[in-house]
């Protein structure tokens, strides 16, 4: 049975009690969610060690961290190092995107070592192999997409990205859409090419029923990936992702229909006064699936600083209604990321879902904020470092630009404006 | 005569012309915003070397950067350095904060060195030199107050921050507010000091036709500072805040009335969802004022990175109409930044900027955008490089991660999507 199966025949799972637990609701309240489909819980029974995590409406937002390695960086070492840094920097989900190397071996090294669920984009691997074993990526069967995908699943797989929107139809609009990028999804433009060269239409929406009988069997959370995603601002919002859109919506009810667990994917590049529409679309025309964002950037030209591109747009996204950030890291646009990227990247997403938990009024959100705030009105520095998203950063800033013992900062150093108000307004006053 | 004096009488000066240049607009357009005050031009005659920048509705978003000494860092070397630094990376103006070593000196410095308009706090060295000669800060008179304006605007300060709406009434709607954090603006904190102290109105409020007398005189624009800023989320948009604001609203209209240019400052920490409604309430209270924000912050919880915090809050307050950003840098909480925590800190204010810009239809803002992905369609990393918003650290980033001359970067090597999908659809390709 599906966390899906289960919640509709009333039943509480241990996966579902964890989740309640974690997010400070009721267990009802996770089981109601997962029944209705508003909730994800990614968890493959075949991931050992999986401690269960919730995406979707009500809970606090969450945070994927992309890892893997590519052609140029093979190591499935290094990447496992990627994975300690992002759960210790509070990813809740790694995704392994790995196209270099011994795939198979990536991925397993992965989902043994990661308590979070884990997800992947079995397209990717298809690719990989079709040009190994063919010579060409278009030459790969509907057959093989499938074994990769009965392959990841059984493997332990959470949950994984399947670009089933990018249909023949879909693509005669994009065709006709005037884009600049065209398509920037490596999924959508693998099975974009395949349909093209083949002339036949997408398996992972023709052969749809397959795609979900495995999904069921194995309980994976599928992602409906938006391969038709706008690649820059000018492209967002436009009629091809529109169009794509609205075959997401009735792929997540043929889903809910199997009892499958879905989430959905969303841009990309948008312009900051479309975010929020593009979140309010999809909550519409999908009945409340999870949204899954990938940023979302709101300008094209930070290459080097899309962490915070992709902060901005996240957060307001968040804020509007979306489940579920993937984060950006500095290297975005420019290479694959280094370790100080996945950090960097990981905390500007927690910025971003943090501050969205804090504005939609996700339980005990606020108070965090509360605490930190009283922490500096007692200028108590040992509270106010523990309280800090990033404790260590926070603990090495403040030690290299201040004499140790100051209780004052050196931006202020003795006009401090806490320390001297207390004083005049007659208020009790902590460390002062 | 003041830039508003002029406009009025339908002068299009100078300054005016190269704001116009500078925005790519007719300069009727600049005179006819700078007459109705819904456009500043900080513009003392007596700045040598000024490059003049306007600040207001239909302009693009500008971005200051704080540098000044203190008691911890007194070396005037070193903010000339974060002077050199903040305008390289993009910065329109800057403010000198200087609270440490000799202010006269600092400040004569940095208006030579800076081509950029140039603000200050007067009232922080009125209670510096305060305490050097009463011993304390509460000790100083109003006359120094005014002496310490006239002496920075013969000195050719382009704006003044003077927090002119923390009266008696303000004050005593914050002791019933139920505050956490009560006053952070460090201007507000002397001058509450000084009135409850002396038991006397505000000097900048109560003699507020000298202080306007002064800046008129010099065309100094006013930049009335929100003492009463809220200091965390939860402080945010309270009856303290507001009745402040009020105050403002009306002393903008006295400002206008002398032909003094005025703008208004904000908050500061904000939750997201309150961020456009603050913006909405001043130019509404404040007659379409210019309104300078601090961020504003949309959580207490990050530092180390309260430049993406800002950046967020920064966005989308520009994008719902703010004109102006005062940068927040990582070191924001924890001590006086350093060099590449100016350099971040206008990066990420620039970011904010520039997706509000966008948002908001700037002439102009887009077609960046759409160039960038023109360049990247065409996998022309050469213009890319020179597109990005910081070109330095792009480049850098790319070399480090990717090996000479390839085509692609390392993230998808050979399964670049943009590589791929070109030919796929018949689209020309440029580099592919």
């Amino acid at each position: 049975m599906t966390q899906m199966q289960a919640a509709r025949e009333g039943i509480i799972t241990p996966a579902m009690r964890r989740v309640a637990e974690r997010e400070g609701l009721p267990a009802e309240t996770i089981r109601a969610g997962v029944a209705a489909g508003t909730i994800v819980i990614p968890a493959n029974p075949a991931h050992g060690g999986l401690d269960p995590t919730g995406i979707g409406k009500g809970l606090r937002t969450k945070i994927n961290a992309n890892i893997g390695t590519s052609s140029h960086y093979p190591d499935p070492q290094a990447e496992l190092a990627k994975l300690r840094v992002a759960l210790e920097a509070g990813a809740d989900t790694v995704m392994d995107l790995s196209t270099g190397g011994d795939l198979d071996l990536s991925r397993r090294l992965i989902v043994r070592a990661s308590p979070a669920p884990v997800g992947t984009v079995p397209i990717y691997q298809a690719a990989v192999e079709a040009l190994a074993r063919h010579g060409s990526i278009v030459a790969m069967t509907a057959d093989e997409m499938f074994e990769v995908i009965e392959r990841q699943a059984a493997d332990g797989v959470d949950f994984m990205t399947v670009h089933c929107g990018v249909t023949l139809s879909t693509i005669e609009r994009l065709r006709h859409s005037g884009r600049i990028t065209d398509i920037v999804s490596r999924g959508g433009s693998f099975l974009t090419g395949w349909m093209l060269y083949h002339g036949r239409e997408n398996p992972l929406y023709a052969e749809y029923d397959r795609l979900l009988e495995i999904a069921a069997r194995h309980d994976v959370v599928l992602s409906l990936g938006d391969g038709l995603r706008p690649g820059c601002l000018a492209d967002a919002t436009d009629r091809a992702q529109v169009a794509e859109l609205l075959v997401l919506g009735e792929l997540v009810e043929r889903a809910r229909e199997r009892g499958v667990q879905v989430m959905v994917e969303g841009p990309g590049h948008v312009p900051l006064n479309q975010v929020t529409t593009n979140v309010r679309l999809e909550k519409s025309l999908c009945r409340e699936a999870p949204f899954y964002v990938l940023g979302p950037l709101v300008t094209d030209v930070a290459a080097g600083y899309d962490h915070i591109a992709a902060a901005i747009g996240g957060a307001v996204a968040a804020a509007a209604g979306a489940d579920f950030l993937c984060y950006v890291t500095p290297a975005e646009h420019l290479g694959l990321p280094t370790l100080e990227d996945v950090r960097e990247g990981v905390i500007a997403a927690r910025i971003a879902a943090h501050a969205a938990d804090v504005a939609k009024g996700v339980p005990g959100a606020a108070e965090w904020d509360r605490e930190m705030a009283r922490a500096r009105k007692a200028l108590d520095w040992e509270r106010q470092l523990e309280l800090a998203l990033d404790p260590e950063r926070a603990r090495r800033r403040r030690a290299e630009r201040n004499p140790p013992g100051t209780r004052e900062c050196s931006m202020c150093g003795e006009f401090c404006a806490m320390a001297l108000v207390g004083r005049f307004l007659g208020r009790p006053q902590g460390a002062c």
